[in-house]
């Protein structure tokens, strides 16, 4: 079992997907911390319910994005997380201590198949590109946008979609499914990274 | 059955698989002309085994690349086209007086999910970049490099794939199938345009 940090901003709709998951026996993940930067995070609630410590890092409370990252570091470090799982944080990890320590080990899900529409409202962007085809992308986290090497990628056809929130609603059931199959990857195996390949090495899985 | 015009530059792989698909009966349309600007092109033999005429239009002859579509153009009228397949076809088409005539009835398909990875090498650039998802486009030429709007897309999971060029023999594997089914769907039915959303709108099947 790998023990997992969430670092969430908002809603925590993939937090939630991850934990039914691990209910229901597909997902070898122990979740031993979720971090967030809002106060008000719905996610907080979902940690609640499930008897997971919540660390709260706000931006104000530090002088510079390196000082609130070496904060998120320590607390990662001290709950001796073996991955880490962006699920909604809205910040991009900046700190160049924290991206050394866990290189590799940080992962994020974004919803278009990248390098197409990085960034905000990739659903939208997709949808009013006319694409037929969208889907999800899971990558390591470097400290560019939604651009570090690719571990997971998923089509999904969106070519009957009448709007943007549709073609979100479509791709987010892909998400949900996408996210907890590549955490529970990392349980079984491990990446390598030749160039920006990812490749799954061992254990009895494949991608 | 809707009469197609052929444009290529090289061996015409696309243009083959098109006579294939409409041999078996899977592609309701009728090449009435291949132009290709290369005279050494071996998609002119694919023609000849066809009894379809060739036009050679070499660049070279022309002053400009204005005049040089604005021969293409008549060409087309000539043999009354009602689709223009792009099939391996290397020029860019500039002339404003072609595609106004031909307005969202000049296509290409494109080996990778568009807007990701246009120009050339498009499997290349997707297997460097370390996708596991890429596929093929067939979309409407506009003046842009790939740009048009986006008529059918197909993904392809390329994550098993070890070089570049086994990314590329899979595409192309889904674009053979692919470009013929379009063409078949616009002897069936229309295609209107909201913004850069291509939807079809009559006919017996849908994308």
């Amino acid at each position: 079992m790998i023990k997992i940090a969430i670092l969430a901003s908002g809603r925590g709709s993939n937090f939630k997907s991850i934990m039914e998951e691990i209910r229901a026996g597909r997902c070898n993940a122990h979740p031993v911390v979720l971090i967030t930067n809002n106060p008000d995070a719905p996610a907080i609630d979902i940690a609640k319910e499930n008897n997971i410590p919540v660390e709260i890092v706000n931006k104000k409370d530090f002088a510079s994005r390196e000082a609130f990252d070496s904060e998120i570091k320590q607390i990662l470090d001290r709950y001796e997380a073996g991955l880490v799982v962006l699920a909604g944080y809205m910040l991009i990890l900046r700190g160049r201590d924290l991206l050394e320590a866990y290189k590799n080990k940080i992962i994020n899900i974004h919803p278009s198949l990248l390098p197409a529409f990085p960034g905000v409202e990739a659903q939208k962007q997709a949808f009013d590109h006319g694409c037929k085809v969208s889907g999800v992308t899971i990558h390591f986290v470097d400290p560019g946008l939604d651009s570090g090497p690719i571990i997971y990628q998923e089509a999904v056809d969106i070519s009957d979609c009448k709007t943007a929130e549709e073609t979100a609603a479509k791709i987010l059931k892909t998400e949900h499914r996408a996210y907890a199959k590549v955490i529970d990857m990392f349980s079984k195996g491990t990446f390598t990274i030749d160039g920006r390949r990812a490749m799954f090495t061992s254990g009895k899985i494949r991608l």
